[in-house]
């Protein structure tokens, strides 16, 4: 077992809380992840990047305190904290001492449901938040990124957390409270904590803090995507920076672990391919890797590469190349090797009470179950060689979206 | 207390090799991090850059086995590896289930200590750490930091481990096998084990291992400074890097832990000065630091901020102003908020082995002794108000040197 039996529970509130705790009672501290289901894709139209801008305006004073006596009583607690608009939701995450946490979760429970949002710090809201997406600019393979992903996606959710110039431009107050009022709200949100603390106690603290939210955010809508195709971003940089991004099975698929492997197999060791190919055999990049993520249900392998101009043409070809070639299979060494590799990155993962917090969270919210790491890695045990070399030749790895930053275009072969 | 009673044991042997390990009976997974006296620092006059490439040329094939079947039979024991040269030193660090931490230490000795170091990869390496060297151009804070750590320090103290251009074009084979054999050695050498192993065990399979290894690195110079002064690094960027630099007491200081509970108050927290004073009140950047940190015997305070053009140079005065305005004192609360958010962080690196083993061979390179999270609870604890302002009266935090990097330099009222 790749854990000592920490322990997962969870309970739904009838407000459509969810908690989910996996104890270490050997830890005397605890992290939490509050995750609530509002991000870039349900922005409402025209007010891209709202999801961040209200993370941020949160801060700004609630309950009974303002903005200074809020932030000094969490840092009264030691809480070292964490949080930020994404695609699909905002995570609120927490670090601390497991016996401050009843009021760390009374504090929380304030910035989400009894927030100011006062008129006279939106200005500096929106200007930290224009500051930001600037700052992109100076970022290039995280450009590159949010370029690929509007290419990719004709819904909702190729738009970018940090939101458009225009969009912050437009946003009023009474706008952003609205958006508050449509989108913060009990239905929909995961809370998951893990740490040196019992089920028991953590159900009754959330209870008493969350159970009387009420509301809850919107379904978001169904993702839809272009034709795969190439994009080129012209910027002055010094390297070329290259992605690929390809669809992929989702996380409920019985295949996804099948998928995670083969992921392995490609960029997750010291002899996998990409590493092994793009990286040591030819010296043509800094960085290269693919990794498998989701959003709205549709699994996909995003690839990077960071080259030089004279070598991004070759490092494309070898790019695309060996990816492709994942349908030709994988060998019995290959897969053992993977196997073990997904098991000790399952060890660190379950090390860390900040990092499972936020499994649990986000496992509830894009399976509707938490996993514990005993049964990913019975998951992963039950890949044999003959059903991932089966599933990796009907599910070619094929026709990427193909994006590229830099002075000049790279010349696809 | 702020972790579970972990034990923590060290042995030198007769080479001048050390061993720290901190059980963690409960973890199936452990870590370990091998620092070698070899950095930038020591890299022979004209081939800044030395450790670096040696670093990555290492891995090109050890003891029995070409670079391919190293890095399958490192994937095989499922080992998340990292490793690079810094400045002081380089180290190797791996993660993995306990059960492989003989095989996984046997492969590492092969690598540090019969690497092949062939001719024939000599140029893929080369050609990497040339990429590397111009990805920076890409990475305007980092750079920002190269050039203002050149301008600080008159000793090889200044130098980036990534070398210089020039430096990395004039190396070549018999000049870096010479280097290796000057500088890989048993003698200062630090192995840093944390997780679910015995002590005793861990000797054994060190003392197997590693006990024959002879040699040791050459003592580094002393650390030499210039006077304060004002850098700018024009470079066409959207955003504007300020970089500030302090000198400050060194870790082995007895008011160490006093000067570390001063940054906590400047940039630990939520309520932290510059957090509420640069960003939260006016709005001025999208990301504002102070860290701590040392290099030979020397401690510094680093301050980072990262702004518009328009707002550089009132960022710029209100950084230094609030830095300075240390030597007026904290307040109790403010102290008592730093301590408890030191305490948080150490229960956070308490959970990581990989965090704690990098920090075991951290302490005994610098100290010469390992600290359990205990202690430096207990000297944390020990600093009072009265002990704090006495301190930051007598050493104000003043002169700072100055970089900034952008279109334009930034005007210093």
């Amino acid at each position: 077992m790749v854990s000592t039996m920490a322990e997962i529970r969870t309970h739904t509130f009838p407000n459509g809380l969810t908690l989910a705790v996996e104890e270490q009672p050997w830890n005397p501290g605890v992290s939490f992840t509050i995750l609530v289901p509002a991000g870039a894709v349900t922005d409402p139209e025209g007010l891209e990047g709202a999801s961040s801008v209200l993370e941020s305006w949160l801060w700004k004073g609630a309950g009974t305190r303002d903005a200074r006596s809020f932030a000094e009583a969490l840092d009264a607690l030691g809480v070292r904290r964490a949080s930020g608009a994404g695609l699909e939701y905002t995570t609120f995450s927490a670090s601390l001492l497991a016996p401050h946490l009843g009021e760390a979760l009374a504090l929380y429970a304030d910035l989400l449901q009894r927030p100011w949002l006062p008129e006279e710090e939106f200005e500096a809201v929106r200007l930290l938040a224009l500051q930001e997406l600037a700052a992109l600019e100076d970022q290039p393979s995280k450009k590159l990124f949010v370029h690929l992903r509007r290419a990719v996606f004709t819904s909702p959710h190729g738009r970018d957390a940090a939101g458009r110039r225009e969009d912050l431009l437009a946003m009023t107050p009474d706008a952003l409270r609205a958006d508050y009022a449509r989108r913060y709200g009990a239905r929909g949100v995961v809370i998951g904590v893990c740490g040196g603390v019992r089920f028991e106690e953590v159900r009754d603290l959330v209870e008493a803090h969350w159970g009387g939210w009420t509301g809850g955010a919107p379904e978001p809508p169904a993702v839809t995507l272009s034709e795969p195709h190439t994009l080129h971003v012209p910027q002055d940089t010094a390297q070329v920076q290259i992605g690929l991004f390809y669809t992929d099975v989702p996380p409920t698929h019985p295949e996804f672990y099948t998928a995670r492997l083969a992921a392995e197999v490609l960029s997750g060791g010291m002899a996998s391919r990409l590493f092994t190919e793009v990286r040591e055999k030819r010296g043509l990049v800094y960085a290269v890797s693919a990794s498998p993520g989701s959003v709205g249900g549709v699994g996909y392998l995003a690839a990077y590469a960071g080259t030089t101009p004279e070598r991004a043409a070759e490092t494309l070809k070898v790019l695309t190349r060996e990816i492709a070639r994942l349908s030709e299979g994988v060998s019995a060494d290959e897969l053992a090797r993977a196997k073990v590799g997904v098991r000790s990155a399952l060890v660190m993962q379950g090390e860390s009470s900040r990092a499972r917090a936020a499994a649990l969270a986000r496992d509830w919210f894009v399976l509707g179950r938490v996993r514990s790491l005993e049964e990913i890695e019975r998951e992963v045990e039950a890949v044999t060689l003959e059903r991932i070399n089966h599933f990796l030749e009907a599910h070619p790895y094929e026709r990427p979206w193909v994006g590229t930053l830099g002075a000049q275009p790279v010349e696809v072969a």
